[in-house]
């Protein structure tokens, strides 16, 4: 089947009930799928929306469209929860169905204001000559999750930046509100990140792009995402065509972070505290993460797992994509760390404490935790949804002697993914050190957090789903906790 | 909008998914909604069938009809879960697409044989002339749930049946299969339950109507369940247009049980230990309930909560019915015991400890539960979902002294639901003793397990959502937790 532009754009009243109910339940089916995890519930998801705290619940809302493995016409779809592990579905949240939006309802952010959700959005209008214009536009949630949005936009792109002007993110500091966008500058093509100020939410004037690099960010910036973790200012963002010489990265675009000493937003100022960007994560298929400041004081964060450009072996399957769990930030010695929240910890089942043998499991379900102490020089390769006898497996090449560093390779597990990036992942660790992963497994899913979360890698892999041995290939010191973990969604 | 027979047979393919992805907002979204207990994705549910325990999982189906709060044509969709609580959607299961189910995949029930479960349900064929035929069909799911239909039916209505012949409880017993049938007798117009054994689940022959009771079991039996509870066998079923001479009822239909001393299946003879059925449950609203034999040796339950021919408020928005929460089945002195299952207190949040004062809780967000020990020879009326002033709720009238009941009224608490059957429920207690309530509130259902399950009152109500206050109308001498249950679905 082709995915024609006519195709990707039909109206979703264009489609069928039944064929939507049999992309449905091929998607709830299938042995790839994620149970824990935020994951479609048919066809596309990619960017997080909208994270924030309303009404009593965190709120989440996925860039989602529902007929195809594609970037077809965009909606929001909605979650809701108590503990940012438990979501439950609350349906379409905003429609690709006004002139503003005709092409989509692009990415955006949430403020709670007024008692209401502002959910701050890229309306991705298409004219009859498909010229693209990118309305930024407010739609407003009540507390019974019903949706109305604004009829006009509040910020038209300016002379200065392309048709690529998208992804608000809408917050207040400092008894302002701003609203930065991801820009790509008419002139000299590069990416920026572009700054509006307003005191009302009515009225909006450009402060100009936030001078935070003296580097050239590529071609264009997507998901600017500004929070504060340990009163620091933090930086995430999407740079797309980033020289490599400036920040090292692996994927097709990286998902990249800059810690700050402080940002004057009414100067578009923001200093690192960093020497350049780093990525934000250590694995293969991390993007568009959103990150928002919490009530509790904490900052939290979601990430697209997927990439744009790339593909996926379930897209056979006419799905694509999951996302990350929601990890609490922290920044230590100007370097950000991301920690499993305490709540998953609640879907723990059946722990088995395991030491030093190579085997370690025969039979995980495919949804399991494992976390593992490695002593100081030891190395060796740890299996992951193995076969019986380990020829095929997503393997953790690790040394914690004299030249400590985890490998993590998808060589060797299933169906290729995007090997033209590359199919191993590097993470330099110090050396005669104990290693500490805390590794999570969701079917087609699997999040490392390394040495409690000074890094994380984060990737897709398919293994058969009946291969699901654990073993390292030799007996070693270690200490490991192993959970399966229950399925929920 | 009128639901007529054209438009209740529709095919799910001529019906447009835009209007899908609304209604399935519209039930995600409304302030009735259910979310600790399984509630239609969209239109209305009906029957659980098919609950079974296979590869590691529990699983559950339900009658569904996708389009609307009406009784149109009928799929199977599925769920399953570890731990009975935390239900995770896995589609469509049995789609009305053949021959034999081309007006509706009408209810059955499960059974694992040989690494498969087999799916024994009703098929709805329409002729030409809409004259109906019973199919009963055998459909197998794998350990990907995937699900392939028989071909051809395992069993044709007898002669000596009217067109109602249906949901059929296929099971193991004594070494043989057998599968036990609502029915109507064609001479008689009585509600019988039909017996059918086979060897090797190919050939089956008719054994004859259950012989369980002298009396006229009313007009039709619907959804019999045999289950085996501390090794006596208990009969569940719902026999429609029951004298209540026979066994007392409020409902529209009631569900029964008989609790039995033996149970010979070959000669289809069950010998009740009981005097006469007793209603399963003593609240508004529990039909079809489905029980069956757990590996784990328990028994276990769930329930319909909602009504054959009775309509309710969320039908203006679009949707209908819910389950009630799993429950543990006991026999003690031969009578049934439900109890809720210790896995449902892992939703568990906030916990509050309150004695004697007349007013409990103002703000519950409508997901709850009550656990209540009310002392001996003390009266009044506690208020759940009441606005602050009491002047509306939903009302437990108790007395636990010299007239000792238990009065359910929801005659004053947001619209009338089916109010011809009465607005309130008694269940009578014992004299000067203690009376033990553990209230589960999920949005518009609530289950009163009363005095350790041995009665079970199960309703829908409708308060107004942010009616909230729990209150007695003055202080007397009790003990209670309280807890916030998680949204989970």
């Amino acid at each position: 089947m082709e995915w024609t532009r006519e195709k990707r754009y039909l109206k979703y009243k264009d489609w069928d009930a039944q064929t939507l109910l049999n992309l449905q339940t091929q998607a709830a089916t299938s042995p790839y799928q994620m149970h824990y995890h935020v994951h479609p519930l048919s066809g596309l998801i990619n960017d997080p929306n909208g994270f924030s705290y309303y009404n009593g619940e965190y709120h989440l809302f996925c860039q989602s469209y529902p007929f195809g493995p594609v970037h077809g016409i965009k909606s929001w779809i909605h979650f809701a929860s108590s503990d940012m592990v438990h979501w439950h579905y609350l349906g379409q949240a905003i429609n690709p169905d006004s002139e503003l939006d005709n092409a989509g309802a692009y990415s955006g952010s949430g403020l709670v204001h007024n008692g209401e959700l502002l959910l701050a959005y890229t309306g991705n209008h298409r004219d009859k000559n498909w010229i693209r214009t990118p309305y930024q536009v407010i739609a407003k949630m009540d507390k019974n999750n019903k949706i109305v949005k604004d009829t006009n936009p509040i910020i038209l792109p300016p002379e200065h930046v392309t048709e690529h002007f998208r992804d608000p993110q809408l917050f207040e500091h400092n008894s302002k509100y701003y609203i930065i966008l991801g820009a790509q500058d008419k002139d000299t093509k590069t990416g920026e990140i572009d700054v509006y100020e307003s005191d009302d939410l009515k009225t909006w004037h450009e402060v100009g792009y936030l001078d935070f690099s003296k580097e050239k960010m590529g071609y264009m910036i997507e998901c600017p995402n500004l929070v504060f973790v340990n009163d620091q200012p933090v930086l995430i963002f999407c740079p797309q065509g980033l020289d490599k010489s400036i920040a090292s990265y692996d994927n097709i675009y990286p998902n990249m972070y800059l810690v700050g000493k402080n940002i004057d937003l009414s100067q578009a100022k923001f200093t690192p505290a960093q020497k350049a960007p780093k990525d934000l994560d250590d694995g293969f298929d991390v993007y568009a993460t959103q990150a928002f400041n919490a009530p509790d004081g904490n900052a939290y964060a979601i990430s697209w797992v997927g990439l744009p450009d790339c593909t996926y072996p379930t897209d056979d399957e006419n799905w694509a994509n999951t996302y990350s769990q929601v990890k609490r930030l922290e920044v230590k010695d100007n370097e950000l760390y991301q920690h499993p929240l305490d709540s998953i910890k609640s879907l723990r089942m059946d722990h088995e404490a395991i030491s030093n043998q190579a085997h370690l499991k025969d039979h995980t379900s495919n949804q399991y935790e494992l976390k593992l102490t490695i002593q100081p020089d030891q190395s060796g390769k740890l299996f992951l949804n193995a076969d019986s006898d380990l020829k095929t497996g997503l393997i953790l090449d690790f040394n914690t002697g004299d030249s400590s560093r985890l490998i993590i390779d998808r060589s060797n597990v299933g169906p290729k993914v995007n090997p033209e990036y590359g199919e191993q992942r590097e993470v330099l660790l110090d050396l005669h050190h104990e290693l500490n992963l805390d590794i999570f497994v969701d079917g087609s899913l699997c999040e490392i957090f390394i040495n409690d979360g000074k890094n994380v890698a984060t990737l897709r892999f398919f293994a058969n789903p009946e291969n699901q041995t654990i073993a390292f290939d030799h007996d070693l010191e270690y200490d490991a906790d192993f959970w399966k973990m229950m399925p929920i969604m």
